[in-house]
């Protein structure tokens, strides 16, 4: 059966064979939507990575194909978009470029590694290593860049030139050139702003109540931006602005996208290679958590390994095709989602209106200021920005606080690549570090049951002469010595004790270096007259701890439960009678 | 009281007050076998370093005076060491430098940032950062050193020149020079090296059945290298083997180490810092484990933070007096243990030694063979190649034996800097992607008792309509989205299920990556109509949930014991009666 071995990777194999009239006019409708949408972003999204404005238009058609073909969501909306975009600015401003057609030739580039690099962790199904940023880091990462991709986007709204890739050198920037600020631009950005926030927020209650219907209203709605882009390039063309100072988009190429190649130049390569990773890893998280809450919404499932080869092939798409890094979009995959996608084909359609908008709507961009532009960018990404998940970690976990923390402060103020980077590295090390000072608490038995608990925190019943620690962490070589240290310490605080016993439900992993540390402690215990033991261990554990001589060296015994051992130690418990080696177990 | 306080960082406060005669002849009678020992090893460790042969002497006085002020261990003998040794003699190769005079000052320069490197981070308390090295890891980096270096002086062996710093380059290098053998040299060699070996192995025995006491047959069995030192270099001298093509040491200056100062070179320094503080943690990590053994063997206690400030002092004094990297080496400090050494004062007694050796012996090294040399480099790091560490970890657990064959392979054939970062990297990697599949058991009641275990691997009772699922790891990012599908994906497969109850006794951590899936399980099941109830949290856990609101929203409840949610989700069970709220617990 060669088939389902084909769909695994080409999904559209499994629901093409049932797609139908109806189900062809719910995704003709949403890619409509979409469509209207996806035009002045893709503009704007190019602008903000430093591109001509055809190449938003570009990176908008065959890549939603290719996602058709490959991808597993139902609704996600595949294309350029802003946190993507503005790692795309920064990895290219590495490279230090200035002629136009070189840049462009690195954002096909970057598109290029990123693809094959995304096709490569789904072919090797590598998807769990995306799993390595926490949830606050994304959460921290993307509020930065919603800041950063914001005052990236004032110099449009005041009609300056200025730079930079960090929070500072922007501010800096703007503050230098900010006497030369063309008021005619500021009118046209700050009104866009105000306009599209005043849509995003006060027209669909005012539509609802003039008793328009709840989809037609959503329609107009998500309308805004096209209108904004209407009105201000009228305005623009009527009173001759370009003259009087403003900034056009200008020439916009008519046509199909281009054919193009990514450069195979090695030391371009080098420059690119991490921020294509970083990309393709941020890009991917934001595209597979959406696509993941879309699908539980309507019982779907998707697969995060084919997700890969589906934005893979995106990216692939784009580099052949004269565009540059996209993938999967929050808001626009909510809306395809809301006005009822249900299939990829949806952004096949989509991709054949943007098709169309570059064939006849170019030459109309010609005199679409650019503040329009910006002013639909900040008003987007100013709706990812949400400090609330300090708040939210400050309050539940100090570690989970600092990562997301220092996520925040990195990138805002050293550059997206290092803030992310950062924020990875970090929660991982404040992980094991927290691991590596494991909680041990000294139990005994909750009266009336057989349940045993720590005696600071529950009133419970110990034995004398046995000391009973609950070790409440995996034990590897990371803590292995620093249980060691603890143990031998609480016993040293002992008098006249005749046996330890460790409790292991919490101990999930005992590996070579904690082996030997076991086996050391059981050793220096043995010379002070000791007896070590053992409860509750694992069946894998066990399992493990079977294939070394530790369980024929341990002086004490391996008890099944803890009240087994209670049981056994008690005074005047017949020695032996009531033990029972579960070495068999 | 500034006392306790000044004493912390200068340990020697704390013994020289109770120092008397018995202990200064106990150090001294040391002092003297150490010395024996470390003159022919100090100047085979400045050759194993690329180094001038005086370097060896050098980094042999003032580094033993610092540690004896600022080290905690009563038996530890600092100054060169083999593996450090190459790690030098890696690090210098890659600066590319010609000069003598240039080489000697990287020597320096890297034993000063590798001092400085180690201090900060005692300073800071960073001490625990070495417990990342796994002992596997540890183990096969020491016996892959072994082998390089026993490869590395088999030119001198040969009477050859040739280089390389990785057992392939090694190797061919060897046979492409093989031809110009210098049989003299040869004999030379492997006559030393039979003759160290039978020293090793057969003497001690002979000696001791010719009727020597103990003491003095071990003394005589440590001055073997000292023998073939004299002897050899009598015979060069006698028959002017240097005019047969015999390579010998040549010049050693006479007099005390010459004040010396490292570069401030930006670049050098740029090359240097990595290679440093591998050979800081290298050193570290061999040092403080022997000097815990020995620690460990008088019931006396080490400070491994004032451990770290001791070994950058010992650097920082051999980069000011013209040496190179030094740490605490295993086979001298267990000759200085054994010899009774009762202090670090035997270490200040052995610096004397060397600096007596440095004024007086000089000129009788002219003739001194540097295959003799080679020789006493084979026979002292073949005893620590042992490659046991692969069948051991083979049998125990695969993480581990993965981890130690990537560090030897990687350090024989690429590098010692790559292959101990690779281990460490891919141990902690590892380590990360055991915890992101948890092994999850479903659990039942142990019959007649209160306990609860896998069913699969136990005869136990389960209730109908209960899931029971027992998480055998920490909830944190890497694995939070792995147990959310894996409770959906059990649950989809049980008929008529009620309720699902997660036992966490070895959950140590729910961290906020975690608890967001928790809330998002929570929702999901409650769809369903199926009640979601937490058993056996851990007191930390619980402190941590309650801060948020998940223990309001949660479909059911938390109870104390698993035994507590049976009794109370048994049919027949008066709803509510039985049950109690932990939340306040």
């Amino acid at each position: 059966m060669p088939l389902p071995r084909l769909s695994r990777y080409l999904p559209i194999l499994s629901w093409a064979r049932t797609y139908d009239r109806d189900t062809a006019t719910s995704d003709l409708v949403a890619a409509v939507i979409v469509t209207i949408m996806l035009i002045p972003q893709s503009l704007a999204y190019a602008l903000l990575a430093g591109l001509p404005a055809e190449m938003g238009l570009y990176a908008s058609i065959l890549p939603l194909v290719a996602y058709a073909l490959f991808g597993t969501s139902r609704a996600l909306a595949v294309g350029p978009v802003a946190v993507v975009s503005l790692m795309t600015a920064t990895a290219i401003g590495q490279l230090g470029l200035s002629e136009p057609a070189d840049i462009a030739l690195a954002a096909v580039t970057l598109a290029f590694i990123s693809g094959v690099f995304l096709a490569l962790l789904g072919v090797l199904k590598l998807g769990f290593l995306a799993n390595f940023l926490s949830h606050p880091v994304i959460a921290g990462f993307i509020t930065a860049s919603g800041v950063l991709i914001a005052a990236s986007q004032l110099k449009h709204i005041l009609g300056i030139d200025a730079g930079g890739h960090t929070l500072v050198e922007l501010v800096i920037s703007i503050g230098e050139h900010i006497g030369e600020t063309n008021l005619i631009t500021l009118v046209i950005g700050i009104g866009a702003t105000a306009f599209l926030f005043w849509v995003r927020k006060g027209l669909k209650p005012l539509l609802l109540k003039a008793g328009l219907n709840r989809r037609l209203a959503d329609v107009l709605a998500k309308a805004g931006p096209v209108a904004a882009v209407v009105v201000t390039t009228l305005l623009a063309w009527g009173f001759g602005l370009d003259e009087r100072g403003v900034k056009l988009v200008g020439e916009v190429p008519t046509g199909l996208p281009p054919l193009s190649a990514p450069s195979f130049d090695l030391s371009m390569w080098q420059t690119l290679l991490l921020p294509a990773i970083l990309i393709s890893v941020i890009g991917f998280v934001e595209s597979v958590s959406v696509a993941q809450t879309l699908a539980a919404k309507r019982r779907q499932r998707i697969d995060p390994d084919q997700e890969l080869i589906g934005l893979g092939a995106s990216n692939v798409a784009s580099a052949v095709s004269g565009g540059f890094p996209v993938t999967g979009g929050f808001s626009r995959s909510v809306v395809n989602f809301d006005a009822g996608a249900e299939t990829p084909a949806a952004g096949a359609f989509t991709a054949v209106g943007i098709g169309l908008a570059t064939l006849v709507l170019t030459p109309l961009l010609f005199f679409l200021p650019k503040a329009t532009l910006a002013a639909t960018i900040i008003v987007a990404v100013l709706s990812l920005v949400d400090f609330s998940i300090l708040k939210k970690t400050w309050v539940y976990s100090k570690v989970d606080f600092t990562a997301v923390t220092a996520t925040i402060v990195l990138t805002l103020l050293v550059g997206v690549e290092i803030g992310v980077s950062a924020g990875v590295l970090l929660s991982i090390f404040l992980h094991l570090y927290k691991t590596s000072k494991p909680h041990v608490a000294e139990v005994g038995l909750v009266p009336g049951t057989h349940h045993f608990r720590n005696i600071n925190r529950h009133d419970v019943e110990t034995l004398d002469g046995v000391l009973t620690l609950r070790v409440d962490e995996s034990l590897y070589f990371v803590n292995a010595r620093f249980l060691e240290d603890l143990v031998l310490e609480r016993v040293a605080k002992c008098e006249r004790l005749e046996h330890v016993v460790l409790m292991f439900p919490a101990v999930n992993e005992v590996d070579m270096s904690a082996l030997e540390t076991l086996e050391e402690l059981n050793r220096r215990l043995a010379e002070q007259d000791i007896t070590l033991h053992l409860t509750e261990v694992k069946g894998p554990v066990m399992d493990r701890l079977k294939r070394s001589h530790f369980l024929q060296d341990l002086s004490g015994e391996v008890f099944l439960s803890q009240y087994d051992a209670w049981c056994a130690l008690k005074p005047g418990a017949a020695e032996g009678s009531e033990r029972e080696r579960v070495a068999a177990q």
